[in-house]
C-alpha cells in the first residue's frame, strides 16, 4: 500500500500577507504523487500552538512522514534543515506577541534532533530536476525551528516510526517586487515539495554527498 | 497600425551554456501582443560584431523600439537600464577572445547616452504584475555595456526615430541549481519582456517616479 | 613646488550620526604627505549647495587636484568611480528635505563625465597597501553622483586644468555595529585617502589594468 | 587571583597565507588584562588533530575559560557561536586531506552542546565598544565546528569546570585586496578578543537579550 506524506505549511507572520510555504502545500493537498498521498496541516504561527496543530495531525493522518514548510525570506534555494535546536530566540514576537528569549522548548529535551528525511538526496534530486537546493545548518532560533524540534521531540518520546523534518523555502516573486532579495516562483516550489515528499517516502538511506558548510 | 518591436538576446558566454535573454526572447519571436508585433534577433557575444548584427537587423526589421536583452548574473530583479557609457573595458574575454581594456567604443561618441525606453514606467508595470523589477545605473563595462550603447549611438547618428533601451534578467534556476545566486523562472522572464514590449511601444512619456540610488 | 590636492567630505545625511568621510578628511587637513600639501573642505548633502561649496573652496585654494569623498553603506571597498552622470534622482531626500525625481543636474551638460583621476592606478596602489579596492561604474543619483558631475562640469566650462573625481568609502565600524553590513576601520580609511591623494597627484597617465564589471 | 583564559587559534587553510585567528592570538600571548591572564594555543586545521591540540593545553594550563578563534570569510561580524553539532561534513579538504562526510565527531555524545560563553553579554560588550557583533547559530560541518564540539565533549566527559565556546571572526583587509567580502581591521579583532576573554572570565550569567535569527 502506498505512503502517507503530511506537508505543514505556515500561516503568514511579521506583517507579511502571505506565506509561500501554506500557499504551497494548498496545491498539493490530497494529492496522489507516485503512488503517495499527500495530506497538509496549516500551522498557526505562534509558539507551542503550532507544535500542537502538527502533533494532532500526526495522531489523526497516521502518516509515514512529516515535512513541515516555512519560508526563509532571502534564501534563494530550496533548503531542506539539518539540525533542530532546543532554544527559543525570536527576534520578532510569533502572532500572539509572545517573544521567548532563550528558553528552552522542552525543559527535558536534548540540545538537538537531526532531521530524519534523507537530506543529502533530497538536494541531489532537486537540482537534477534544475531547482536550486542546498543543506542548511540552521533552521534558526523562531517558531520554524520550535517546530522541527517540537515534531522531533513528539515522536522520539512517543517512540513512533515516522520520518520528520524541515523545509524552508525562498519567498516568491510577488513578495519582493521591490526589495532586491532573491525569489522563487510558487510552481518551482510546489514542484520541489512533490519531489521533496517522494524522496522522502521513498529512500531507505542518504546518500553520503558533501553538503557542508566551512562555517 | 501596429507598432514593431525588436528584441534582442545574446548568445552563451564565460562558459556558461545557456544564456537566459536568448531563451526568452525565442519564446516572443513572432508574437503578436496587444497589437504589438514582436521580431527577434539572436546576438553573437563579441564586441562590435554585436553593434552590427542589431543594427543590420533595424535596418532590416525597421522596428519602432529595439529593446537589447541581456544576463546579469547575481541580480534578482529585472533591471531596466538607465545609461550606456562609451567605454569598454573587460574582466573575461568575449566569444572571439577579445578583451579590451579602457576602449572608448566610439572615438567620436559622448561619454554616455540615456535609455530612450520609459524605464520607471517599465518598472512600476513589472511591479504592478508582481514581478521584481528596478532601474539599475550601470550595465557595467562589457558587452551589455557596449551593444547598448552602440545602437543609440547608431540610432543618434542617423537619426532615427527608434526608441532603444537593454533590459538586464537574472539567471534562470536551472543555472543556480547549487551556487545559491538568485534567479527568476523562465516563463517569468518570458512574461516580463512581454510587458515591457508593450509599455515602450506604448507610453509616450515616462512617468517621474524615485527609483535611484544612493550610490 | 610641492601639489596641492583639496578633499572634500559630507556631513552625515539620511539619520546618520556621523559621516566617514568627514571624519576622515578631518585628520588629513593641513598634512603634508610625500610633498603634497592636503587641504579639505566640509560639504552639506544638499542638492547645488553641495557643489557651490566645492567650487568656491576651489577658486580659494586653487588646488591640482579635487578629491571628493562619500560614504557608500553596504560597500566593503574603497571604490573610486568611473562615471558622473548627469541626473538627480533621489531615494530620499537631502538635508534641505529636497528630493528631486529624473532632473538633469545641469540642463545644458552632457549626459556624463569621465573622472579625471588615475582610477586604476589608485586601485592598484591601495591593493598593494592591503587595502580591499575595486573601480564602480556608477556613483549613484543621490547627491555624491550629483557634486561629482557639478564639479566636473565646472571644470569644464572653466577651462581649468584641475583633476577631480569620486571616491566612496565603507561604513566605519561604529556605524554597523549591529546591522551585519561591512565597514572598514577609519585608520584603514584615512590611509587609504592619503595614497589616493598622492597617487591623484603624482601619475601623469592612468594604467590601463582590467576592472570593469559584467553587469 | 585571577582567572586564566586559553585563547586558540587555527592555521591557515583552504590555501589561504594566514588565518586572522592566529594573527589576532599571537598579540596576546602572555597579555595581562584586567587581572586575567591570557594564555594561547596554535591549532592545526586537522580534524581530531585539532581537539587533541587543545585538550593538552587545557589540561597543559588548567584555564578557567577556553575560547576557540576561528575565522568565518564573509562574515562582517565578530559572531560567538550558540552550539556546536555532533557532525562532519567537510566541503573541502584539512590540511592533511581528511575530507569527512556525514560522520559524527563523538560516536556516543549527543547531537548538540551549548556553547558556555556568555554570548549575549559579549555581543553587548562588543557593541558598546563599537565592534560589529552578533550570535551565529551555526559553526559550520568543518572544522571550526568540530573543534567547538570536541573541547565541549572533553570538558563533559571528563567534568572539569571550564567554560569554553567558539568565536568565528572576519577576514582581515590584506584577505580581501580584490574580492569584495567584508573584511575586519586586526587591531579591531585583537580588541574584540580582549573584551571576549575578560567578559568571558567575570560574567557569571549570561544576560538574556534578543539575539536570534528568524531562519
Amino acid at each position: 500500500m502506498g505512503k502517507k506524506v503530511l506537508l505543514t505549511g505556515f500561516e503568514p507572520f511579521g506583517g507579511d500577507k502571505l506565506n509561500p510555504a501554506l500557499e504551497a502545500i494548498k496545491q498539493l493537498d490530497g494529492r496522489n504523487i507516485e503512488g503517495i498521498r499527500i495530506v497538509t496541516q496549516q500551522v498557526p504561527t505562534v509558539f507551542y500552538e503550532s507544535i500542537r496543530t502538527v502533533t494532532e495531525a500526526i495522531d489523526r493522518h497516521q502518516p509515514d512522514v512529516v515535512i513541515c514548510v516555512g519560508q526563509a525570506g532571502g534564501r534563494a534555494q530550496i533548503t531542506p534543515e539539518r539540525v533542530a535546536i532546543n532554544i527559543d530566540d525570536a527576534r520578532i514576537p510569533d502572532n500572539k506577541q509572545q517573544q521567548p528569549v532563550d528558553v528552552p522548548i522542552e525543559a527535558d529535551g536534548p540540545a538537538a534532533y537531526w532531521s530524519t528525511l534523507p537530506i543529502k538526496m533530497i538536494v541531489s534530486r532537486l537540482r537534477e530536476a534544475g531547482i536550486p537546493s542546498a543543506v542548511s545548518n540552521s533552521a534558526g532560533t523562531f517558531v520554524c525551528n520550535h517546530l522541527f524540534y517540537g515534531v522531533l521531540h513528539y515522536l522520539e518520546k512517543n517512540k513512533k516510526k515516522v520520518r520528520a523534518g524541515f523545509i524552508h523555502i525562498p519567498y516568491i516573486p510577488e513578495q519582493t517586487t521591490e526589495n532586491g532579495d532573491p525569489s522563487m516562483a510558487l510552481d518551482t516550489i510546489v514542484k520541489a515539495l512533490e519531489i521533496v515528499a517522494v524522496v522522502s517516502a521513498t529512500t531507505e538511506k542518504d546518500i553520503a554527498e558533501t553538503g557542508g558548510a566551512l562555517h
